[in-house]
């Protein structure tokens, strides 16, 4: 057995972060790409192809040992014709299939005695979720988008007349947290999930993760762990998937499925002994599923977003001597408002300073404060 | 400020392990290899080239906005001809010589009043060391190469001849033990260490490491850390330093310097909050220096020496079964007896159980135990 080569579909900064650990554990790394300046395809082998176009998946495909997905925007029918023609890709296409369709995800989440929102599919006709509620567009949405806050009935019938499509609805849920947790799972059935993680939100966008969640009992914790688990098995999944959740009182509502490294799960570069990374190429190469304990009483992840400044180089002189253990994730992406670009993590045991340290540094980095 | 280009000399493993830190800070990284199968060439941008061709090494080096270097096999005229073309290079040539030059290291030592070993320059004549002694040749050596125990007169009359150059000839000490500490300072001169490490060596090859040093007092950490400080101010270090120790009873005796990241330092990749790398990458471009942190009580890290087994990805199915902490670092190098090919890294509180499983990791991994 040499070291395999394993394919990534997309080169955002989900497969740039891969670039580290397939490194260290010897893995060659090719990614599909869409362009060479993407963030991933700036430093790692790559093919230029569309996600969507079979035939070019297929051409690239055949290069690797093992096929995996950096984004969810690779059709059923692409991941199909993969393994009608005896790729190894992970995770399968019937897996996949719940990330990408929002209704289907619904049913068997049903199916599997888990806990959904009251929910209905959408084609017009009679509404049976009282407003205001939730619609989502069924498949490609991400980060907020895709999603809409629904008053009344003639904002429904303009959505649904403007998207023209079906819609998923949901009951408009008064909850208390996001909570997110990853699970990764392998071939031969090995499972692990990683400590859950409060999942702060502002305006539908993941702003900052804070590991463990704070404030809440064993029994929520455990109950998070048990779902992701399920799920795992229940949709034989292969790879890391974000396992989306609300916390409502003392309850758990199952939100969303990301079936591939998370920007939830981030914090496990530096938060945990094996990361998300780590673990979604052990998992599709079917090794053996890595530690997954925490390195740290407390972890703080914050996204950069795109702000005022275009100069992401020059604020490491501040930052670097404010705050000597904060550790910075930059994707090279072009600085766009309201855009990931880059993340900073900090470890430690007072999560007042963590969150202070952190907040500052996200701020300093948008231009909000002065320099 | 963009972000720089940093130019490293030299496509080893070295290299190969500063690649995550550099994309993780956005630095773009760019090697001057020797043959594009180099382990770092194989994931990096570069350029083919010969260290020691002053005029190549030049064109490289107009290509990047700061040079470094990953060995020490540059000579000192290229050094100079980049910095009088004024390319900015780290560590400077006036500094680097302490590590190319074992000769001038010492006098180097004595002028700062560290502690050096009884010393002599020889080309011939009397020898004011007692036998048995140790020579070395005064360039080039590395690994126990260039070392040699010499029990007599005729010993040595016989090496002088063959190596046909002036030696160092060091009194033979008796130690108890051999510790490393590494070193970073900026040119700002601002410094850091990290813990100092034991280094178990077995025929002069470093075997593993152990960190902290067990069994020392804080009075002999506290030394070895005031000497790696003391010698980085000393000779204006930029970068980082591997300071190589003697412990013989109380006292610390200056071994050898190494003026890059070093083997002894690959234990602060999972083992600190800030790594060698990422350190060194911080030094050589000014900016402020990370957290030296351990993030375990613990850190025992094996090197992977070429043995009798050429598959280096199957033993994975064993090894992260049985270990699921341990963290692999291949350097896709030929495997070949005795070569450094790789190095494993475990963390925890327990260092029996530690050392246990990383010597059994080793042992598997050379073929020396059954699958």
């Amino acid at each position: 057995m040499a070291f395999p080569r394993l394919g990534v579909i997309g080169a955002g900064q989900l497969a740039r972060m891969m670039v580290a650990p397939a490194t260290e554990l010897g893995i060659s790394l090719r990614l599909l790409a869409q362009d060479p300046t993407d963030s991933a395809a700036q430093i790692c082998d790559h093919f230029i192809g569309n996600p969507t176009d079979a035939e070019a998946v297929l051409n690239f495909a055949r290069t690797c040992d093992v096929v995996t997905f950096e984004h969810e925007q690779v059709p059923q029918s692409v991941i199909k014709n993969l393994e009608n023609n005896g790729i190894k890709v992970y995770p399968r296409s019937d897996s996949f299939i719940y990330s990408q369709n929002k209704v289907e995800m619904r049913k068997k989440m049903d199916e599997l005695g888990l806990p959904n929102p009251r929910w209905q599919h959408y084609s017009g006709g009679n509404v049976e979720i009282s407003y205001p509620l939730i619609a989502k567009t069924i498949t490609g949405g991400y980060d907020g988008r895709g999603v809409f806050v629904i008053k009344n009935e003639g904002e429904l019938l303009d959505l649904h007349n403007d998207i023209g499509q079906p819609l998923l609805l949901e009951e408009k849920l008064t909850f208390d947290s996001e909570i997110a947790i990853m699970v990764a799972r392998s071939p031969h059935g090995q499972a692990a999930t990683w400590a859950a993680t409060w999942t702060v939100q502002d305006g539908g966008i993941c702003t900052s993760t804070i590991t463990p969640v704070p404030d809440v009992s064993e029994e929520i914790a455990t109950a998070a762990t048990k779902i992701a688990l399920n799920i795992a098995q229940g949709i034989s999944l292969v790879g890391v998937m974000a396992v989306e959740l609300f916390k409502v009182g003392d309850s758990l509502i199952v939100n969303e499925l990301a079936m591939r490294p998370h920007n939830s799960g981030h914090w496990t570069i530096e938060g945990s002994r094996t990361s998300q990374f780590e673990q979604h190429i052990r998992a599709v190469l079917d090794l053996p599923l890595g530690d997954t304990s925490l390195t740290s009483q407390w972890v703080v992840m914050g996204n950069i977003l795109g702000g005022e400044k275009n100069d992401m180089y020059r604020p490491y002189l501040h930052l670097m001597a404010r705050t000597p253990g904060l550790k910075f994730h930059h994707y090279r992406k072009d600085v766009r408002p309201g855009r990931k670009i880059g993340h900073v993590t900090l470890l430690g045991d007072d999560l007042v300073e963590l969150r202070n340290e952190v907040q500052h540094a996200l701020d300093y980095l948008s231009g909000a404060v002065d320099e």
